[in-house]
């Protein structure tokens, strides 16, 4: 029978070292950096939390509903992770900007690559439900030059919340997506109406699990953009209503200071508002490092 | 347009205080603090590892796999947990037992609570294949004195290394499985064949993953017990065999000097030798209360 010192073996207070050295003996990658971090921390986690047994199978159970809930249509791991500020974390450390340049955001899930290009003015609403925007902006590079024939993505959620393709048999296809370009003085102006703020789906565990504690699932109303220009980094952004009162508490921590919109009324009756939002997209150079 | 100052906005420097915050003002519960503990560590995790919004994408693809992989018969997540020591730290934490107690270790995911119980002396082995093993062993307190009547229940891999719940079609049904009682000197004896290691399944996710890096997969060659004994903590644990090459480097972190065990030849051919094992299980009486 061998000898075997038990400093050899797994114990509660050497566990985490226990695996790290096993992994360490791994071919080094980036995935066995990755993991020997990740084995820290989680088991620092577990020495802090404690779990029963019966809490320790209920979240392996809740880790395996995540899994079983995702499906070509919804993906319950990215939900969890723009929840808990991870995708948001990831987004930001990725797309470091100078501070005078507009935030970079999360896309989101209800982006689509095939908008129709139209010309400035156009109103992007097809069926002309809510309440009347007009959107004029300026995209400009660091030092104000403003940056003509810049190409301007942009769609959002209708009055009600919902994207086109969330509703493909109540709203026409396409509706409030559309592409722009910046006329000689960098400028845009397009029709629209105003979006209304909605929940993040809490039908699935991860809303289930979330929403029961009262944690915040709602993102207060915004427009997307995603905005190109050539010798300029690409800036996908959202800019938010600062009038919404779900701004402090954005669901996917995409608010910042920088991205709040001020949607005025411009016309019409108190009760039928014409709104109208002016913004400034202020773009990267591409050989600007960002500070690290 | 509301004044919000910039601090109440996620950066990329307050990101987890930023969830933490949101998280503090729900319900205070075991589920909220949890989940404080795991997006401080998370986030931290994040910061270290700096993925690329492609190794991102990955890991949202492989979080979604392991759930993928998992259905009736197969439990990827556990099987993740135990290869990373995390099955081993919450068993470890949730039985712990005076340093002269046999220790505790996960149950595994082969145990069927079925066995038949068997008289002393009886062989478990239904088929014969494999080479003679009898186990010998005695069942006793702290204090060293001897339980009668106490059950002891064994399972265990064949000479192959497949429980025969993993073989229905090869292994008779409850091969290598049995509970047998103490006599009144607190003693027990079996026959059976000597068991062989494993690998844990490499065809999922995990053990892609894992084997991709040349991470340890392999189990040292063990018995089962489950010893239950009147006014005394069950004790769920292996015997390893002390022998096996693989004995320092367990998939799933189970051994422990306490828990191995010498198997001798005791007699045959050295090219079908029979083998003998005797073991001592130390029960922790229930009033004990383990150090913390």
């Amino acid at each position: 029978m061998s000898v075997l010192p038990d400093a050899v073996f797994f114990t509660e207070e050497n566990s985490a070292l226990a695996v790290a050295e096993r992994l360490s003996k791994t071919e080094r990658t980036r995935l066995s950096d990755a993991l020997i971090a990740v084995v820290g921390q989680v088991h620092t986690i577990i020495k802090e939390i404690r779990p029963t047994p019966e809490e320790w199978q209920q979240t392996i159970a809740f880790l395996t509903e995540v899994g079983h809930a995702c499906d070509d249509k919804r993906q319950e791991w990215v939900l969890l992770a723009d929840l808990l500020g991870l995708s948001a974390l990831v987004e930001d450390m990725n797309s470091r900007r100078p501070p005078s340049a507009t935030q970079n955001t999360v896309r989101g899930p209800f982006y689509r690559p095939d908008a129709p290009h139209l010309p400035l003015g156009a109103n992007i609403s097809l069926d002309g439900v809510g309440e009347p925007l007009t959107v004029t902006g300026i995209v400009q590079g660091l030092d104000g030059f403003p940056l003509a024939g810049a190409m301007v993505e942009t769609w959002q959620a209708n009055s009600q919340g919902f994207y086109e393709n969330q509703q493909p048999d109540l709203q026409p296809e396409f509706n409030l997506r559309g592409v722009f370009t910046t006329d000689a003085d960098g400028r845009f102006h397009y029709k629209t109406v105003k979006s209304a703020g909605y929940s993040v789906p809490d039908d699935g565990p991860v809303g289930q699990l979330l929403g029961r504690i009262g944690y915040p699932l709602r993102r207060p109303a915004h427009l997307h953009f995603i905005i190109k220009a050539a010798g300029y980094q690409p800036l996908t952004t959202h800019v938010f209503d600062g009038g919404d009162p779900n701004v402090r508490e954005d669901a996917l921590f995409g608010v910042k200071h920088g991205l709040l919109g001020h949607f005025r009324k411009s016309a019409g009756e108190a009760a039928a508002p014409n709104w109208a939002l002016d913004f400034t997209f202020v773009l990267c150079p591409k050989k600007v490092e960002a500070r690290r």
